[in-house]
């Protein structure tokens, strides 16, 4: 029904569509379900215009950040979620995870596949301060959904205000700003009780 | 926790979380479920970062546009989703989603709040080649939704094809290109019996 590139572009958002079924260990911050990959990619996207002026680097590439965390779940319709606390030996490996980015990713022309998959290695690799930044906002929306719904997977999970700082830390590293917010809201939660202390 | 400015950028943050709760009435594409806006939003970013090249105009402002799509229906927060079929008098009013523009992008700092409004008013006003863009993205996606699902919607409500054409031809506009695609799914869709003809 169209020329092979816009074909293999349609096909790819006919595939991603899948996001909308992968679940995350977070709730809504209503409390009445968990979220999604989709509303979860949507909900940094977000946070990336707006927060950007927190980034550690003060020229960054927004739209680069955005395309960044629009894309960064998408292998995990073949993955599956990984939960933030899960012992190492429990989480997707890489090659999981990489064997998922070359399926999904080369639905697309070459060009764009080619583009996306490096989007998708610079924002694991963790390095240019784009990916410091993503990492940065990956890391507090689900705080803010674990705050707002008094503790959530957390509590569920049974993690301790420790062991949220030791595996969010490097949050400091692409927005410390933001890091210091986050770092108020753990003390606070362990405060009320919503994070075993 | 924090100065008023992250104070009211984060609150913002909590506050658009509804949009998850915003049903549409469009199905996913395996048809288990209706889509909410902020999945629909997700996927509409992603649609302006790899289709940008169909946009009328050449060098479209990428960021722009996404940002658009990405604000574009949290207004349905308190106006409630509006279906693109509905007859003028059962849809929501300007009044009804101004009041709701007001009240939700104000919770942002001022600068922000103001920055926000204005890109949904140019989204609304579809007269830019961002929003024409944007306004074509936003008819493509549930078409696409539709089509997957054997009719999906479009079956629900008994909308025929030339309704389709019909409410989605300004498509042309933004993206002459996807809107030629967009025919040939229709004309696609009243064959299989998709879509009444």
């Amino acid at each position: 029904m169209a020329d092979g590139r816009l074909e293999s572009q349609i096909k790819f958002i006919v595939e991603i569509d899948k996001l909308k079924n992968v679940f995350r260990q977070t709730y809504l911050m209503n409390g009445k379900r968990r979220e999604n990959d989709a509303e979860h990619s949507w909900h940094l996207a977000v946070m990336a215009v707006l927060l950007s002026e927190y980034a550690t680097e003060k020229d960054i590439d927004v739209l680069r950040v955005v395309r960044m965390v629009l894309i960064h779940d998408i292998v995990e319709i073949d993955a599956g979620d990984t939960f933030v606390y899960d012992r190492a030996e429990t989480r997707n490996g890489p090659t999981e995870e990489r064997e998922a980015a070359d399926r999904i990713f080369s639905i697309l022309p070459d060009d764009q596949a080619q583009e996306m998959i490096a989007l998708w290695e610079e924002f694991e690799a963790r390095e240019t301060p784009e990916a410091l930044f993503a990492a940065a906002l990956d890391r507090l929306q689900p705080m803010l959904h674990n705050y707002q719904t008094g503790g959530g997977a957390w509590r569920d999970h049974g993690i301790t205000g420790d062991r949220v700082i030791e595996r969010n830390k490097h949050m400091g590293d692409g927005a410390p700003r933001l890091w210091e917010y986050a770092e108020k809201i753990v003390r606070d939660a362990v405060e009320k009780g919503y994070l075993e202390g």
